[in-house]
């Protein structure tokens, strides 16, 4: 594990057991695209082609994803590959033209969302999103004060890593930041939703204590980085009232939990009886077209807007929306939500079913195809288990079966397969998961 | 105009003179994507389809675009639209997978720029790409200070938008940003690059004096919102010299420079004798795919490459480098950058001989297909003229041909057709230039 960078299942460098094709391509990208770059896995993959869940390396060897949470609707789907080349041979051009494809789907998605919301803005990654909605909710509220949960992630760019703890050490955040436990229902049961709202509560009155006036809370709504914690449905209510109390919007960020992810709605929010101030959305958006966008409560971008334009040279050309219309036919029309559902139900009973016979499986949870498993040593005391994480992850690679992990003690099993992902697929990932759970036992 | 958002050429609101139809889009627009989104022109345009150096409204009327820097190559040119659809069908994902284009790409790139620039790392906008190099250069240097010219666009983020004065009085610049004139030769004459270079040395002295320690100076490659400023050539190198100096590195931002645009070579920075510590590009990369990134000296980012990741989801997906690879091979087969040179000569030299009856022309300059116009109302007191600025642009929307304007006091015609701009392009765009100058007199 690289705990210096919070990375979970990142490649070792020093590592020995690698063929020497993949030896020379790790070399050269270290050569070409420098230190900064990370590879999943002991022994890092090269993959060459995708199709639905399955991705291929270079001899043509099948893996099933379970984790690529950008290709929801399955690898290459044909109705998006024709939705981009069909437009891009036509126009590609930018906001400052009126086209009316933005507008549809600008209206089509609203309509999705609570009432109050009724605006779109488009961007081209969820970091983006995540780092206008900051400028939106600072300039709305005159605060700067973000509190976040402390192993969260919510992009890239310099503004939001400085909320991004899950960057790890060494990238600082803000000194407007302030971090609150996971919500931990397995470790706090019933007191877990009370304990979340009178953190958030806390952790804005220490703000306003150094003189920071709040401006927003932000979360998403699976709780992707700090350890997949979906429920009790309606637990997060409470926190967000605390930061309305304080004086600060809520962003919603759906930019992993969104899009039909979590089974119940297209929205992660929607299992807690909440209304965001700003909603923010990408990765599995355009399904690997670059597209991304905030929705937001007018109020809020009133002022912003007649002062400060906003403008996004690739943010909904396009090309962007037609991938992204393409994507929202196939979820509604292929009734995506509803199999996230009911194949993320399968998936986890089959997984629960295995705790019996394995004492590191501590706790199965998760909403729709985004289950969280949560790896200990011992089992009554709840001791976090990196090591065993790391060796299940590896393994099913070895089976060749992607998955990852994550949570601030890097012992929760992360997966997320495609929305497409069928019951047969979900047998073959309890088979290769039986192997591995066998070898490790 | 648009003062209070520094937005030169944008749609006024009570704008009267519009059909039926154009007038329910803007209203359904502002309806759904809010107030922070902007339009060109008097009278919108409502674009439907792009081919080469042209685009066409929904009356398939056609427009000479000689504006866009993101489609530098034509609009939906085959080879890139067709590199597109291919990839788009066998894979997209992430540099957390190995794949060999992104470093053959990567190579390619790093073959254009100065031996001392080792690394090539990959966003998806021009905004992340600057966002990313002013982490590293800040993490570098340990200082925070920046130095700009005083309209310079970098982009859209919130650390971005802190030193892209153009976006207006109301977007905060950084207490940590200083600004300095543009390099105007027009109005400094041979003084301009010790004025330049003493400016920049003055701002760091100033930001030490206020204790905040230096970390960059960034500037376009043409100056493309200052006014276009191309030279004379090597005019920079005292103003890098002077950053260096002050223990701050040197960005080159060519975003809107880069790919051949200025004629000479593929980058901007070129035409100036010095040798850039990081480099940003963007916009034309894809021709319209969404695909940018960092070009950088490899010990500028050995230590934050080692503690602080980077990952950006859609960033260097081998759509983006499939996208990127064709323009290269176009830009380069067609011999593009040459022609940049060849037309752009050719162009100024025809804008310039109408200088003679029409005194509004204060100065024709630029480089390559990049051109400045500077209109005034008093050629020897060099007078902007805003307002005969605006009617020049709009004038040319109403003889269908697409240029915007820029700089500080709004009257500097920004011209900038596509790479693929032919004489014969060139002979259409004066002839509606003399139309409208015609009109004006």
């Amino acid at each position: 594990m690289n705990i210096d960078t919070g990375m979970v299942n990142a490649f070792q460098e020093g590592a020995t057991d690698l063929d020497p094709e993949t030896r020379e391509m790790i070399e050269r990208r270290k050569a070409l695209l420098g230190p900064a770059y990370r590879l999943f896995y002991d022994k890092p993959l090269h993959l060459v082609r995708g199709e639905g869940a399955w991705l291929f390396d270079q001899e043509d060897n099948a893996y099933l994803d379970a984790y690529n949470n950008v290709t929801s609707i399955g690898h290459c789907h044909p109705k998006v590959v024709e939705a981009i080349a069909t437009q891009a041979g036509i126009l590609a051009t930018n906001t400052r033209y009126i086209h009316g494809s933005i507008l549809d789907y600008a209206e089509r998605l609203l309509n999705t969302m609570p009432d109050e919301i009724g605006h779109m803005m488009f961007t081209c990654t969820g970091s983006d999103a995540n780092d206008l909605a900051v400028r939106i909710a600072q300039a709305y509220t005159g605060g700067l004060g973000i509190v976040v949960t402390e192993t969260a992630y919510h992009g890239i760019t310099q503004s939001v890593s400085e909320f991004s703890p899950s960057l790890g050490a060494n990238v600082d955040l803000g000194p407007h930041v302030r971090t609150v436990p996971a919500p931990d229902a397995y470790r706090q049961g019933e007191d877990m939703a009370a304990n979340f709202a009178a953190a958030v509560e806390a952790a804005f009155a220490d703000l306003k204590r150094h003189g920071i006036k709040p401006a927003l809370f932000i979360c998403d709504g699976i709780f992707a980085s700090d350890g997949v914690f979906d429920g009790p449905r309606g637990f997060l209510k409470g926190a967000v009232d605390a930061a309305h109390a304080a004086g600060a919007v809520y962003i919603a960020d759906e930019v992993q939990s969104g899009f039909g992810r979590t089974g119940d709605a297209l929205w992660g929010f929607q299992r807690h009886d909440v209304v965001p101030d700003l909603v923010t959305m990408g990765k599995p958006m355009g399904n690997g077209y670059p597209v991304a966008g905030v929705a937001v409560r007018p109020e809020l971008v009133e002022e912003f807007g007649r002062k400060a334009r906003y403008f996004n040279t690739f943010g909904g050309n396009a090309v962007a929306i037609a991938a992204a219309t393409a994507v929202l036919d196939v979820i509604e029309g292929e009734g995506l939500t509803e199999n996230a559902r009911e194949i993320g139900a399968y998936l986890q009973d089959g997984i629960r079913a295995r705790a019996e016979a394995h004492p590191c499986i501590g706790d199965v949870r998760g909403a729709g195809l985004f289950l969280g498993v949560e790896i200990v040593s011992d089992r009554a005391a709840k001791t976090p288990d990196a090591a065993a994480t790391s060796v299940i992850v590896n393994g099913l690679r070895e089976e060749r079966v992607l998955i990852s992990a994550c949570s601030k003690t890097h012992n929760v099993l992360k997966i997320r397969p495609p929305l497409v992902f069928t019951r047969e697929n979900a047998d073959q990932f309890l088979a290769a998961f039986d192997r591995v759970l066998a070898r490790i036992k």
